[in-house]
């Protein structure tokens, strides 16, 4: 019994060490890309032994697969599952997703824009994750604007991705958050949309609601 | 006399080998980023002397530079010089882009769609040129827009370089060209332009139409 707590202990602890591990790598992602992630500047950066962080990913690889799941989780719970509990979910997933990108939730904007151009011609498994995690995205847009019954929902879908896409670089690379108004715009224009329909979410951080969301998998 | 003839042979030797070598970095960026660009891997892919290429550049800074620069080059010599000469400019600008990201002029897309996410977190020269060209790429929009008589030039020049860089960013990681076409038809009903009318512009090669375009600077 004391031998099983103490496994379960260990298993839990190792548990907490590899997500504050992945937290910090998708940080580190977001600003710097996937491909200078490494093991030692991670332990460094999080006073972990070196070999410590090694046990518990095994491969470079492993290490950016858990990073860019990390990331989808993140999105998940801070933008998809409180959205699709609203009124409007198409609406609430585009406004929470500007709120996600726009607060910075990863110090280097959209995860998923750093990584994307950065392993598109990279073959392996981490593109193929980024590219299935991309059409999943890109997916629960076209589900929810059939759902709302918007005519050609994949077209609608590749616009509104493209239009949250261009809010984040922008903002990064002019320091210039006048990009999201300019998406909130041109996507209000789009979906027809009446100007001062407020959607009505809870905030992110509002776990009770969040958690009572469905998943989108 | 012959004093001056060789020291010309040898500046306009040094002037090819530069342009041979940021074209080379330049096709490497567009797939692996600039930062993974050293000097002595170009100098092995060009067979030239690494202490021949440092010569050239001086530092991993300067050639980034000048490959940023040679990448404005060549999408002004392929796209916007021939576009400028069109009779409807906005829209030949759109065509001979899409054109021009999908024939994969670069290797790895867009060569810009590659470094801007790569740099918008790298506070430096780069990242203020890579700024800089985004800048005036989406001030042409806007500057055509506007001659073009449409409704919120700035607006627009967002939303088509957002659907632009959709447009490659699709066609790269999920191997789909289709996301040229929803490109194209975002843009023509946003723009209203009614379906069928067709661009008359030279092909990129035809040098004496490129060569006739106004600047876009």
């Amino acid at each position: 019994m004391s031998y099983r707590l103490s496994v379960d202990g260990r298993l839990e602890r190792g548990e907490q060490t590899r997500r504050l591990i992945v937290r910090r790598a998708a940080e580190i992602a977001s600003a710097e890309g996937l491909e200078t992630l490494s093991i030692g500047r991670l332990a460094a950066d999080l006073g972990l032994s070196k070999s410590g962080v090694f046990a518990l990913f095994g491969s470079k690889e492993d290490l950016q697969l858990a990073t860019v799941r990390a990331a989808r989780e993140s999105v998940v719970s801070e933008v998809v599952r409180p959205a699709l509990a609203a009124e409007n979910p198409l609406w609430a997933v585009i406004e929470l997703w500007l709120s996600y990108s726009e607060r910075r939730v990863f110090p280097g904007g959209c995860f998923f824009s750093s990584v994307r151009p950065e392993f598109d011609s990279r073959p392996g498994r981490v593109r193929d994750e980024i590219a299935s995690l991309g059409r999943e995205w890109e997916g629960l847009f076209e589900r929810l604007a059939r759902d709302a019954g918007l005519p050609d929902p994949a077209q609608l879908a590749f616009e509104i991705v493209a239009i949250l896409d261009a809010a984040n670089a922008n903002s990064m690379l002019y320091d210039d958050a006048s990009a999201y108004d300019k998406a909130r715009v041109a996507l209000r224009a789009r979906i027809a949309m009446p100007t001062g329909t407020e959607i009505n979410v809870a905030t992110p951080n509002d776990t009770s609601i969040a958690s009572s969301g469905s998943s989108t998998t």
